[in-house]
């Protein structure tokens, strides 16, 4: 969390500071929980393959060299890289209404999305521009990831059910699903609801259990780290057992590729480009977002530092490395980091002997993952996706704040009605409209003087001296466009209660900027406020709002004073009335 | 300016208030005015709706029926209602691309687009959506009608030139003419040139001119208004005594239908809808703030007040009616204002006035409207066109705000290089990142006590007092989404500077504003400083944030106090210190 505001340094360095610092009392523990971590990431790598529309050896070659990639120039020392949920699902939204999932034109445009998202994402990062993950509330992004979860498990429930169904949306997925559902193959429903109900008791009742029976929490954990991997090692023993894929039209992952697959120098055309430059900034953005939020949990929690932009090139270079080598994005993933600390990781070393340990797998062979069920797969893939449905997110911004907790719902909608890209958009927009809209309505309280003091409050609130003719408003809030008509529609309205008021002074303690449209207006209300003999005053305007102000047509036109303090500006008008009408007595 | 907070009834009435009490006194100026308006702003009608690409009748009959609805509904005394620029370019280039400019579709789709953007401004204002109009800052307006007006001058370069061209956007349209430039029609070149001469120096020279002189100013305004009507009636003849369309191919309007025209009926299809409902929703988005923005400008300047979600009733009945009679959209017109006013008008009904002269003038017949040079149109276009391009606000923005001189700029630009529609929503999108950045680097100061008093200072400008171990900072903004990592950057290099920290006060006397994210980062920056061993306190938290926080994780879990004042928690503090370790002294 508590990041330090030094600039960054972003050139890459010849050895990562880690390395260079590296302890080796912590060696054995990094190369235990990379070993572990390498094993138990297997079947998440191959279901986000296949969400991504992918063959699933992607799945394996996107965690050997692009994780070496981010581990050389990232910044964060313990998340651990590889395919993600989110980045899966909107490669297959982006790509699958243009061409056949797994043709080599869809896996040749996958490559494409991941070079472009890649090379914008070290953009970001050289250029800087780490804040603009700043773009979205915590709501609106907490509503995005939820929504994303929903879609995710809808493009699931084809494999679940083990019918066929396709269309341009998630919508018409949905709908051709659901024409299917009467050719539902049982063996797969009966594998899918088994496996479901496996992976969910393990996920939620394995831990309290182990609670009341009093066992040894650190192992429960990893028991439940292990569960997926032998679900689906029954599954697939199941399969082989039964020849239930040959006789029972259950479907399975079929050949991967074997060995270490090739680099594939892919360069998008400029039609390419035309179609994927929109998802691929979409994704950067996303992938910057996901990977600062949990980089700077991350920091907090281990007292690390994250630096963001430098985190951003070694992202933005990991998916251009997985771009060649692999073809899918990739990105901080929450289970996977969960797994790496749970195994023990003390620094990125972890994740190497991770890259390691998946390189030496896929040299020994996968023909044995060949036979696992993509009903499994599906279950583990919809069981992770429900775990990132934060219902209790929501109702803790219900409680505290429901425009956040509306902003938050109106992101979760905006994926599901309009997609992704739109989604986050709207995402987007939301966190400024309420950001726009609270700051709105600023506090406007007419004040006027405690007696015998220097002490200024609300005449409604308390018992105070006040001038005659003079208005005094002080506004607790910086004036621009979205507050003028706010400040304009109280002066009116106290101008019509009191006709007298010939001084309105303006208090601008509170008020820590003036933009342009409000430097604008109040010239304007000056102007107008002259052609009614009325005068108006400026008070304890702070130093960067004056010095800005000073060479602005407001001052050069003000019809009164500015002047230091509200009590001087009090003691000042009260004196003229008292020369002119005798009307005060100080 | 001067706006009235009441609400505002939005129910029609039996009768409009200026109506009910009409005073007799002002009928003679009220009849003169508008007579003298409908005569002057045929011209610009008849441009405007070439400019739409609808047939030039279209201009009138809009200045006729959709007046009166817009006279018994809205709010605005003086505005005057008829075809505008803006939105006329906005039809055309809305649907140019799909359907040939002036053909049966064409016409029935602007009445399409008519129709659907005058019930959703009606909505806008039944809802009250009035503010909607504040999500654009003044600069980013300004910009937005600069782009539009050089959008606008591109549309007319072939009338200027005689030369056919087309193009599905305005960069193709303009290459298309630049194909074009070698058929360039001599007579109608020589035309266009002569007509942007006298126009312009009427319109710049004639003022300045007369000052020198010592006319009558007076007079001499109305001249400035009546000169395009002389120019306009000078081509006219020219053409007929030299036979130039005939002879040499100058174009003019032709055919002008005669008569009242008849009701059309139109219920746009549901294919028809979905391809006008953005467009649509942009143009009543543009007409809200051009309505609001001139209305409350005029109501200012003659003090009358304008009740912006009435006026947009008003502005939306006007469409609807204009879309059964007309077909094309209507707005306040700067330009016909600014006639009216300098007519002499006195109250709505100068425009009852103005919609009866129109009605006269049509059924006197439109035949001698027939042989216009589409040229000189182009020209009186053209002109007013350049008109709306604003470089002072550019430059007044430049010397008084660069990052509203940058987003003026960037709305110009996308309008040009974007489109209408997608400028508008990068203007708005401009408006809010500016606000967003601006509230993204709050001003944090470490403070201390100034001896002797309860006052407290930064510490880097006064000679203050501090307790040795506790930290006081203090937040000069609202806590949200974007600016928490500054606060966190902040407060994190505070620690690393003095590790003796043990209490870190946050004091919250200018944070009117404690957002859901905010409140869940603080909370987290609590649990991370207790597990360091540092307690966070929170002293002069304003009422409404602590009415919010007081059932929030933050405050249940918060690990030092919630002190009343800052003195409180120093006294507190400081005795606290003094009772463990007597290291400081009171």
């Amino acid at each position: 969390m508590l990041t330090c505001p030094t600039p960054t340094n972003v050139s890459a360095p010849v050895l990562p500071s880690w390395l260079a610092h590296y302890r080796r009392d912590n060696l054995s523990s990094d190369l235990m929980a990379g070993a572990i971590l390498a094993v138990l990431v297997i079947p998440q790598s191959l279901a986000y393959a296949l969400l991504a529309g992918l063959p699933p050896q992607a799945g394996l070659y996107a965690s050997i060299l692009p994780v070496l990639a981010y581990v050389w120039l990232g910044s964060s020392g313990l998340q651990a890289l590889g395919p993600v949920a989110i980045t899966s699902i909107m490669t297959y939204a982006v790509l699958s209404p243009l061409m056949a999932p797994g043709s080599p034109q869809y896996i040749a445009m996958a490559a494409g999305l991941c070079l472009l998202s890649g090379l914008m994402t070290m953009a970001f990062g050289l250029l800087r521009l780490g804040f603009l993950s700043q773009l979205l509330s915590r709501p609106v992004v907490s509503g995005f990831i939820s929504g994303s979860a929903v879609l995710i498990i809808v493009s699931q429930l084809k494999f679940l059910l083990g019918v066929p169904a396709s269309g341009s949306n998630s919508w018409q997925a949905l709908l051709s699903l659901l024409a299917h559902v009467p050719q539902t193959n049982p063996v797969t429903l009966a594998l899918s609801l088994t496996a479901l109900l496996w992976l969910t008791l393990s996920r939620y009742g394995l831990m309290p259990l182990a609670g009341r029976l009093g066992w040894n929490t650190r192992r429960t954990e990893v028991w439940v780290r292990v569960m997926p991997l032998v679900v689906l090692a029954t599954a697939s023993v199941a399969v082989v057992a039964l020849a239930l894929d040959t006789q029972h039209q259950v479907a399975v992952v079929g050949a991967i590729q074997e060995g270490l697959g090739g680099i594939h120098l892919f360069v998008p055309g400029l039609d390419d480009l035309r179609v994927l430059f929109m998802p691929a900034l979409v994704m950067a953005f996303i992938g910057t977002v996901q990977n600062i939020t949990m980089g700077q949990a991350l920091a907090a929690k281990y007292r690390d530092r994250l630096e963001p932009n430098r985190e951003l090139v070694g992202l933005g270079a990991a998916n251009v490395v997985a771009a060649f080598y692999s073809g899918m994005p990739v990105g901080g993933g929450l289970s996977r980091t969960a797994i790496n600390l749970a195994a023990g990781a003390r620094t990125p070393m972890a994740s190497v002997s991770a890259a390691v340990s998946m390189l030496l797998i896929v040299l020994a062979g996968t023909h044995w993952l060949a036979r696992l069920p993509l009903a499994v797969l599906a279950a583990s893939i919809v069981v992770a996706a429900f775990s990132m449905v934060d219902i209790r997110a929501f109702r803790q911004a219900w409680a505290y704040d429901r425009a956040d907790a509306l902003a938050l719902l109106g992101a979760a909608a905006g994926v599901l009605v309009l997609g992704l890209e739109l989604g986050i958009a709207s995402g987007i927009l939301l966190s400024l409209v309420t950001l726009l809209v609270r700051a709105s309505a600023p506090h406007i309280a007419v004040i006027g003087r405690i007696a015998g003091t220097e002490h200024f409050r609300n005449v409604e609130r308390h018992g105070v001296e006040t001038i005659p003719g003079v208005l005094f408003l002080r506004i607790d809030e910086s004036l621009f466009f979205g507050n003028l008509n706010a400040v304009e529609a109280r002066l009116g309205a106290e101008l019509l209660k009191d006709a007298r008021v010939r001084d309105v002074v303006l208090i601008m303690s509170a008020v820590n900027r003036v933009d342009t449209t409000a430097m604008e207006v109040l010239t304007d209300v000056n102007r107008d406020l002259r052609g009614r003999g009325i005068r108006l005053h400026l008070a304890e305007v702070k130093g960067p709002v004056q010095d800005r102000l000073l060479h602005s047509p407001l001052l050069k036109t003000l019809s009164g004073q500015v002047h230091l303090s509200v009590n001087s500006a009090f003691e000042a008008l009260a004196a003229e009335r008292l020369v002119h009408t005798g009307l005060y007595s100080i």
